[in-house]
């Protein structure tokens, strides 16, 4: 079990999908960072399952309560202690699955590595654990914005075969990506991407997609060579989120295809005296540290193992066995998986941000 | 500076392109391991440059010595001290690009982060710091294998635009993927990743490429969420590769267009009683550990920064100038760099086979 | 803040004296534990305040609450969260010392490090923070027990002039140590400490002491060097806590004074086939790894810096100002100290002798 | 094994007393520094054995080697590779003592931990390793001084029975200290430590002492509570060196004997509108954070465990044997000891330093 991430903004997170509730320790915010708990309560709002009918229908409050570490809406450089309450648990919807590990999911793997399992739902590997992250992404967030003027913006630019969306990755708003329940600014995309979900949700199946995420007004030096390059930081944080199978940068997996001639970014003078480049394949960062543009990836996430289609697998045993899925489930994890995606984002910047700050 | 991978198997490294030498400290590598000095030195002679003429022409004899950790063939349990000497430096060849930070390179944010920089070479961010990587990583490889049978292959998967490779993952083998200079085992595609490579060399280009990896035999129940998920440190160590700007497992990105009915993997009962999976879309991890099957990624890799063809830029103070490197450098990473990605692998696993042995 | 102890068995805390509340995240406890909730109580209920006439009449509840990782009496191996709510709180009793840092506390530097300070109580510096550690202790112990056999005691060996207390640290129990509110198992020096510390009490005053510890069944081998060596552990651990002003083990301070001939550990054969020491001067430590005979340590409290007395200082602006606290505070730190040492002792073994599994 | 030391100035080391040499990695010095290697090699010139009479008469050059992260004599910000080659190696002192573990050495703990152990000298547990501590602790308090204004000197204190020295804390210079092969500043005290040790040598024994150790010229504000509180970590620096039995800091052990009126610091205003105490029983530190007052503290040395004495003790299998070191070693550790404090020492304050830095 490693729960910790981040070396100078540090994020330990516990909790189960069931059980009595989730939390996180924000180790290392700087103290007198002006912090509203109402933006940690709407970045989870973002993230509650319920939202839509594309999504599981299953109501989580999710509730933040701020124990520590902030007093009349000042960070005092003391722990930030959260925690969320579990609720509207449903036990029962899992408790026939209890012999058979669902294919794809971390039952069988839990059950090898610990020796023991939560008997519920997916226990720690729940994307029911993810809330914790967005609400601790929620403070980095807030220090990034007020220390450094820095925006962190993400959306949905792929669903099965749908994609890629057409976005101006300078211009995007948060508030545009949230226009549409799928979370695409580009309303020709979003219908296909809804229709792909649909459809896959009316087959009793579930489809994969990819996030897009910009961070702007980074300043140039981020990242720590080299082994806490900024592009190394962002690749593991948004790996440890679950379903992901791949992470890219800039150009990423099509710039393996050019020519050095084509790929690299000429730089240009700035008026501030500073230097930026004319195209930006490099994705906001050269050497490992942020360049001064802005930074742009996309991870990949797989389509969600519980299906309520029939799959033929084995049970613990080996015997062969069906199994369907009865539970609450989302038929494709994309959209809520923006303000996870701009969380981790938010926790690689203001952890290398004050890194970079003791320098 | 962040010059330190892993919790359990850590290694630490230093040195510069330039000056004395560079080195690293593995530091937590079992006691009583049968240690061959002279396979650390066979992974370092594979990564060196000058071996064909798709790579560089330098020479570097990197010779490693090792300082301590191990007495008469068999590890202590103290740290192991290695160090390369540098040799064949030629200053020069830089000294006429110091007032400009070349395109795609380290050199402007390296200025930009440090306030101070290496006056010739890549300094910290050269390729050249990977050699300390292959020879910690030589030592963790003998380690998975003599603890726990674990083998790690690597091969060129696409250059350019040609790829993928045909090439059954279970059973290729390293003398395979050596017989050709550009480390593809599949000689169609190898003859195709060669002239492509030439061509771009020719033309005083460079181009990009894939590397992918499979690593057999680790035992199930290896990573440790919710952060230090297998395929999160995978992805951080790839990443934190000069010129990497993709990672994925399993399907990758490919994943993210299907639906879970056709990715999740089936469950099987094996022989021995455990259960693998019908197939491995999942890359060997399932829920972020292990599960048994063979783990397999693919990285991609830019083209190099350094071309010998004049690229319009402008200098450190904004002033426009045509940049043409004179250097010896390599047109294509991916066939240095499989053994590279070896290596990152081999660390990733001890240490995660290490965080599970003492569970 | 660094609010992360260990590194294989790792406790992450948060909360201050006043707010919602305190806890802890307990990261690397092996699965499959027994684990009795109960005990958890028992330990805060021994650190509580209000238990005796010699320590403060504040009355604190300090009910635990097991928010993660343990089910059905069982840990999962996944992190376990802890969190003890905030009761009994009386600000006004502070309001009064705002603009004056109380002399020998934690406001002046608290003031200069974070810009920013807790208005009320001692905030992070309070001693409140160590019921979390206690609880977090609790577990720890549970697992070096059961896994181990190991057993740790505490008790008061020196409380101002009167000491050290008369104590077979191979056979006292906890039983004896808890019989006198004092806790010193001595009943001689316990009715002198009891006395010091009356007399303190009834002078509006306060008075240090020195507690000593013993760590039973431990096997041989644990401790990390070079850094990590168990009394590095140790000392760091017991000095963390508020108001230690020193450690020392085995001979200690009065070893500095002796020969070698006189101070050596002369080894003779155990009948199992292990090596014992005829004397343990050492303290159960050599070169920094236990050799399987009980670790013995010793740490020195200061007085209490809250005392009623008045005090002639200066406040913020550096006018002169006499200061007396209202507040209730404890006389004497180590009666309720004695616990704490314990749970600090035990997190530094379960880390060890995890770090030892693995190898 | 943990051969790393600090979260921002971190230091790795390697190395035994016999092999190829020792080695340190320094991570995290920030960049810009002007470093003089002289005064690196000077640090070690401090350490080294044979200076004196008092000290073994065995040779070590103890040449250090820079190998990388300073060029033009000034930090780039990279990871410093600091490298000694062992020379003077006599293995045969040692052979015959291989199959009995030396009392209260660290042979049979060794064994008993990594089931292996160099056969010659100390290996990892040797004082020798403290070199590399020196050459990293040289560059630390390069950093303080340029960065912070600081200074750190320390001094024997006590040998054996004789001491302490009148010594005043604020105002004792290195010369002084250095003036003496004893390094002790009081020259009466100097005589009766000197002939204490004389007297050990003659009688083929040893003796301990205790080194007192003043850093000026900290900014107030370092220290990070609650894990890492400068007392914390400075205990763990100390008692992570071979033949350490004690720490203790401002009061120590003497502050648990007194009341809280006599010991609590009052605070005085001070011209730069600053506040200071009039008394510093508090040791520079309050709360774990350093006030702006020197940090002053006390190291308890054993007699070293080598020593020409018969000593009936047994060997490994159990069976009873005479033991006579016949190697060269020091009768007392403490005029060596010095600088090896005073690295350690500023190996904490600049980690403190650097953390505060980024605040």
């Amino acid at each position: 079990m490693s729960s910790t991430f981040g070396r100078f903004f540090r994020v330990t997170t516990f909790g189960e999908s069931h059980g009595g509730g989730l939390g996180a320790v924000v180790d290392g915010c700087p103290p007198r960072l002006a912090l509203d708990p109402a933006e940690i309560q709407a970045a989870l709002d973002r993230r509650r399952p319920g939202q839509s009918d594309l999504a599981t229908p299953r109501q989580e409050a999710d509730r933040v309560e701020v124990l520590s570490g902030v007093q009349d809406g000042v960070t005092l450089g003391t722990p930030i202690g959260l925690v969320i309450r579990n609720q509207d648990q449903r036990p029962g919807d899992y408790r026939e699955m209890a012999g058979t590990p669902r294919p794809s999911h971390a039952d069988y793997t839990y059950q090898v590595k610990y020796g023991v399992r939560a008997t519920s739902g997916g226990g720690r590997a729940s994307a029911r654990e993810t809330a914790v992250r967005v609400a601790a992404g929620a403070i980095a967030e807030q220090l990034l914005r007020e220390r450094w003027g820095a925006s962190i913006i993400a959306w949905v630019d792929q669903v099965g075969d749908a994609g890629p969306a057409a976005v101006d990755t300078l211009t995007v708003t948060r508030q545009a990506v949230d226009r549409m329940p799928v979370r695409c600014p580009d309303p020709e995309a979003a219908d296909r991407f809804t229709a792909a979900i649909t459809a896959a949700r009316d087959d009793h199946d579930s489809v994969g997609g990819v996030v897009a995420c910009a961070v702007h007004g980074l300043p140039a030096g981020l990242g720590e060579p080299v082994f806490d390059k900024a592009e190394a930081l962002l690749a593991h944080a948004m790996m440890s989120l679950p379903a992901t199978k791949g992470f890219e940068i800039g150009s990423g997996f099509a710039g393996a295809r050019q020519r050095g001639s084509q790929h690299n970014d000429a730089f240009v003078g700035r008026d501030d005296g500073t230097l930026g480049t004319a195209t930006n394949r490099s994705g906001g960062v050269q050497g490992g540290i942020t360049n001064g543009e802005s930074v742009v990836f996309r991870v990949a996430f797989k389509p969600p193992a519980t299906i309520g289609k029939e799959q033929a697998t084995v049970d613990f045993d080996g015997a062969p066995v069906t199994l369907a899925a009865r539970g609450r489930h989302d038929p494709c994890v994309v959209p809520r998986a923006v303000p996870i995606v701009e969380a981790m984002a938010a926790l690689v910047f203001a952890d290398l941000a004050l890194a970079q700050a003791g320098r």
